[in-house]
């Protein structure tokens, strides 16, 4: 594509740097951009700036936060006691949008994954065993991704912890709600037959 | 969509502004930026803004440019007295990025749509009409998109150029490379037989 402005060029060649989007989905973006207010496009840069310069990790769960401590952690109606374990920041805005979990979470900032070179030092499982040890925890939830990666990381995590007096559960695994059985795969369905619930308890926990 | 950080849902709120951007894709790309060094993200936010307080408007063409005159108006090799007249800047990546046309553009800015509230003193028809008279143009070429608004602004400027010596002319509408005759709308194909063209202009053109 050849644009008759290289700042004009530069804005669309950072746009398309962002995935998912292409050279002509830039252009289409920076168009519009140019139709606006000089202010309001400073604004934009500017907030986007300022959110990567000024953003914090909490550091007690790992959350993206404004603070030192998240709103989650600090929050003193949640049950401080009971941790859930989740891959990235993503999985922790899922989950709150549930509205059903009134607990705290712990992003591991990832999962032990050797092929892509992740060992479990370079997760946050050092801090989750500290806070394990010291703030008595009840219970421990894996949320990871039904994988490979994801059973190993709460099969290394579920080793290292199994001295403390804590209970240890992951989500349940089976299939989804408005899914077809004879669409689900093999391991899904066999899992989902082994782990199967009591009736009762199915209807009233829906 | 609930998050923790405020900073985040700014940054969130300012891309899902943009055009074709829902919430999702929006956190989605922020959070691409988030894993990504602060320099870069402070070099994206520069940028953006940069080009909207730095861009100009060629004061010939109308075109978006670095300078006071378009890299396309400044060409020495480009016909000056070809003047292709579209509606807007993307129109002119357009038909630069077929490498068929080297005349020079005027760009509208817009067409002629009472229903939107757009006349022709809104336009830059004035600046045409004056390069016409001093540039000595041969030729003025009209591709506006084929609608209603379109063919009002042709023939809102041929009525006001008919004085001058100017050849002017419309690029061809009819059917579309690899579209299919059944499916082309009426309009079109009728047009496309009252402008039938001989076979062997049509080859060689090709």
């Amino acid at each position: 594509m050849q644009l008759a402005s290289n700042l004009l060029e530069n804005a669309v060649n950072e746009f398309a740097k962002l995935p998912g989007i292409g050279k002509k989905t830039a252009l289409r973006l920076v168009l519009h951009l140019l139709k606006q207010d000089t202010a309001e496009v400073s604004h934009f840069g500017e907030t986007i700036t300022k959110m990567r310069t000024d953003i914090q990790f909490c550091n007690r769960c790992g959350n993206v936060s404004d603070a030192a401590i998240c709103t989650i952690c600090a929050n003193p109606l949640r049950n401080q006691r009971l941790i859930c374990v989740v891959e990235n920041i993503r999985d922790v805005i899922a989950i709150e949008n549930t509205q059903q979990f009134s607990g705290t979470y712990h992003v591991l900032g990832g999962i032990i994954s050797p092929l892509d070179g992740v060992g479990p030092e370079q997760l946050n499982i050092e801090s989750l065993t500290n806070r394990i040890q010291t703030e008595e925890t009840e219970e421990l939830i894996f949320a990871l991704n039904p994988n490979i990666q994801g059973d190993t990381t709460i099969y290394y995590i579920q080793k290292k912890i199994q001295q403390l007096p804590c209970k240890i559960t992951t989500i349940a695994r089976g299939i989804a709600f408005g899914g077809e059985l004879e669409y689900a795969d093999e391991l899904t369905l066999a899992r989902s037959l082994t782990n199967r619930l009591p009736v009762g308890s199915y209807i009233s926990n829906r």
